[in-house]
């Protein structure tokens, strides 16, 4: 318990606040969750994900590929397809997913 | 990994989706994570999170206490004292921030 509380929060180093900065954004755990199984294209996770405007899933994917969290790979078709899959990084997030997955089944 | 995914995201019974709604608001975690040690005082919690505002925090803390994640106790000193500390529920979370916490050790 003491790993996770002796850096104070108001530092920047402190290893929960940068996880938070992270899926602190809305859908941002759910586009890692939709990639955990497999990659996918931009329109399997927009409908695995069918309250999300293509504007914000745009920006969270480019957010996600800033983070090194997701890659995204282009195919020369026409139109052209995108395919994005969990980086060795974004694999890490598992355990998150997963704890909060357990919390989650806590709650009503 | 079935597990966490078989459930699909639009559903609101996904249990990923559950946590992310409390945890996708900003400073929830870190209120969380203050609470893990010991129970602490409204001006505590403010010392401990510097940026937040007395306006966010009280916000905050109703959101945690209506989702049963912390509890609050006002105590009929002169001005009064408040204490807030976790639920059981809320004790649950320790796997969650703990996941966090790894995982941020990960990040630059």
């Amino acid at each position: 318990m003491k790993k996770i509380t002796e850096i104070p929060c108001e530092d920047n180093a402190c290893p929960v606040k940068k996880t938070a900065s992270i899926i602190g954004k809305k859908w941002t755990t759910l586009i890692i969750r939709e990639l955990l199984e497999d990659k996918k294209s931009f329109s399997q996770i927009q409908k695995a994900l069918d309250n999300i405007s293509p504007k914000v899933l745009t920006e969270r994917l480019k957010f996600l590929e800033g983070k090194n969290i997701i890659s995204r790979k282009v195919f020369p078709t026409s139109p052209p397809t995108t395919e994005y899959q969990l980086t060795k990084l974004g694999v890490k997030m598992k355990n998150v997913i997963v704890a909060m997955a357990e919390f989650g089944e806590s709650l009503l």
